[in-house]
């Protein structure tokens, strides 16, 4: 078993956006030599997400309005977790409706993907330094 | 290490269903000789899901009226993704729900399940064909 | 390819809970002996969770409020779920929000975590003995 290991990283100017990384897991691929087996892609911090859909503005603009109707950054004080001096309870509920994680499948070198399948990085408390981890095994 | 990878193929008649895949699952299983590994499940398509839970229709309409309330499919004018000319932004906002993918481990050359776990495959934008990518990876 | 299996159990007292399992998680990785590899954790039963987010109980708190305002427990009769004898449909749509399973990096004998990252159980339905399975593959 082989296994390659590589982090991308992030600086969001906003508090919110959605970024295609579906080229950076490709060339970790390539670079990986790995021909059959999971790539594991997963944020590293907890107000953030990985997930896989449609590479569509229209879709992140609604996706962005849904979340928000969600959960909802205001009122700031309406979370116990932002007693803390943080204001970013929201962000670690969007985050669980998106998701932390995408496991795909690698058949002959190549991401086993379907048709419009993209993969995502979700920020939801940007303007900060943060993760994302590329793990990849088999052989 | 092996591997093995299987599609599913699938057209369902209506816009929403739940279908039991568990059995397609084992089978594939079997074909592939695996004994002791993991197996991922998931939706090649971003408008439905994969996802575990019980096989009890009580509940598969709970979770119809619960996305519907979530995720409204109308009006459909209500989602910039539908100025494309599609009508199935919900769609992509209930998959997020339910989520893309499960990851199962397999030992013994058997599923690792608890009493009542069952894979479903969540259709929310049906009337065309859609495919449910099966990969195995162990010994 | 290694493989390591190992169930924690676990009889919550109360109906909802969140337990940080990631020591035992991390004991299970040691007595694997896997240094290469990943970690799938995953609830066993469909109306419990395995979720990574942050060990603050503002938080925590606020997941509570928040799953309770997305699928109220009450009316029990709200959901057809219910019309089985259970009074636990709430639970079953809890879980599909917070998810069923993490899947973890394994990179030189540790999980390959961001600075916040731990596992937890969440419990929607307690008072009654449940299991989460902690499958290792790898080298």
């Amino acid at each position: 078993m082989k296994s390659y290991r590589e982090e991308l990283w992030f600086n969001i100017p906003s508090r919110r956006a959605f970024i295609n990384i579906t080229p950076n897991v490709e060339a970790a691929l390539r670079k990986s030599g790995i021909r059959e087996g999971i790539v594991l892609v997963n944020a590293m911090h907890i107000t953030a997400s990985v997930f896989i859909n449609d590479d569509e503005h229209g879709l992140h603009h609604d996706y962005e309005v849904w979340l928000e109707s969600l959960a909802p950054h205001e009122p700031i004080r309406k979370y116990r977790h932002n007693d803390t001096g943080e204001d970013n309870a929201d962000a670690h509920l969007k985050r669980q409706v998106m998701g932390r994680e995408v496991v795909v499948a690698i058949t002959d070198g190549k991401l086993d993907f379907g048709p419009w399948e993209q993969i995502f990085y979700g920020e939801f408390d940007g303007r900060r330094k943060k993760r994302v981890l590329v793990k990849i095994i088999g052989e």
